[in-house]
């Protein structure tokens, strides 16, 4: 039989065959955990609830960067609440215009961790480009007066116990404070299936914030139902308006995105549509 | 804790909580059962592998029957092989244009108790236009002298054991000896991560007999990955080129499907365009 992992959702679970600990700690903010399975390759928990896996972490971070990357006018300065695994950067660095990344992780464990057990995920942590700094992000982008970002990107927990800041309102009007005028955020926005309500709460309170709000989908086998949402939000950028030029640089690199899956992520089925058109209101 | 039933698949396994057994039962082919689960109601599996379930089926049914349908010249007469809970006629009985549908179900057993006990999803049983005959799907299409078919749907089990054979070069000809010349041919394929091989070389095999072949991604969380392929085959039709008058009269009715939800399936992923590209070459 073997060991097995599994994580427990509601009442569904998913498992995996482990075949090795790598590491296994209590940081001041979460259990974290990898090992090596059959599967997947190398997978991270957080108490005990899946994050990522060297096999399947294209998924989730080619979708939740390049949409919002592609569709910003060249950024130069991008900022990432959380990806403490490092996979968001790797994707947010490939875009030469950037400049500048700050990511704000608050578990510099966690960091230090997939520093050394997920090496094939955060492959960029030595570019010059990227400022890592262990604080709170919530902190962070209520109070900073630093200067504004083009692409704000939220890599963060599920929003249950302490990821459930990361859901509210005012934590997202605070990112928008972050962001300049002409700037693109994204995040990811939870299961419209088994968490159909956290993505559609999240869905409309971000419309209260952005003129223009697209949620998108996309698999993550790692996931609860292997089916995950991300949401785009603008004032003034169209979600389909791709820069084709810049795009042209990144796509051969990647492993999943493209531009046809781009447009095709963003198509919102019925049971989408109508959710929020029940929440909202057609607009 | 209560009951749980547990799909392994290689090496991972996914889990439902179980409140009731409704139906069990060896038939000459497979074990069928049928419980009732918390988090997507009831669920059939045959030879303990998920097959169905009512909280679940829409995408598979939808996803199997609706590209086909609405991409052939109205079709009248429609070939089902498999398909023994019932979903996909009722979603191919939705089309108005349809005089015939044959379903080929080899085990009579799963359709007993698919009446029985998932009545949700087969709802179109006692449709006039259904015809449903047990017997042997491979067997009738390499050799019925019938009237052909404007689109034939292979919803058939895994290509592992008895399965294989619906997997075969030989079966897939036979297939398209069935279909009228401007006929469509849609099957589920596989899913493209954890059945890798089995998606490609499903491709492979189908691009050596029609001139057209088109594979299309959604997912199922109930099957491994949750990230489910279907494939769609011809030699004149085009899967872009939908008939939207038809479609208005079927869209409202479906819970995923619709026309931007079409378009965005056939988005061909990186990782499956050059897994296809590296097997039979550009195209």
């Amino acid at each position: 039989m073997g060991i097995w992992f599994d994580e427990t959702f509601k009442s569904s679970r998913f498992g995996l065959k482990v075949t090795r600990t790598l590491f296994s700690a209590q940081s001041p903010f979460q259990k974290v955990d990898i090992f090596e399975t059959e599967e997947l390759g190398r997978v991270m928990t957080l108490d005990d609830a899946f994050m990522t896996s060297e096999g399947d972490e294209f998924f989730y971070h080619e979708l939740l960067t390049h949409p919002a990357m592609l569709t910003a006018k060249a950024p130069e300065r991008v900022l990432v609440i959380g990806g403490g695994d490092g996979g968001t950067v790797r994707e947010v660095l490939r875009h030469a215009s950037v400049k500048k990344c700050v990511m704000i992780e608050i578990d510099e464990l966690v960091v230090r961790a997939c520093m050394e057990h997920l090496p094939t995920i955060g492959t960029a942590w030595k570019d010059p480009r990227l400022e890592v700094r262990f604080a709170d992000g919530v902190d962070y982008v209520k109070h900073s007066d630093e200067e504004k970002y083009d692409v704000v990107l939220l890599d963060g927990t599920d929003p249950i116990g302490p990821g459930e800041v990361l859901f509210d309102l005012e934590f997202f009007r605070a990112c928008k404070r972050m962001l300049k005028p002409h700037g693109v955020m994204a995040l990811q926005s939870e299961t419209p299936l088994l968490m159909s309500e956290a993505f559609f709460e999240t869905q409309v309170k971000l419309r209260s914030l952005f003129s223009k709000v697209a949620p998108y989908l996309g698999p993550v086998p790692l996931y609860p139902s292997g089916l995950w949402s991300w949401t785009w939000c603008s004032d003034t950028q169209d979600p389909f308006a791709i820069d084709e030029a810049r795009a042209k640089g990144i796509v051969d690199s990647l492993r999943w995105y493209n531009l046809d899956v781009h447009r095709g992520a963003f198509a919102q089925p019925n049971y989408v549509r109508r959710g929020i058109a029940d929440r909202v209101g057609t607009r």
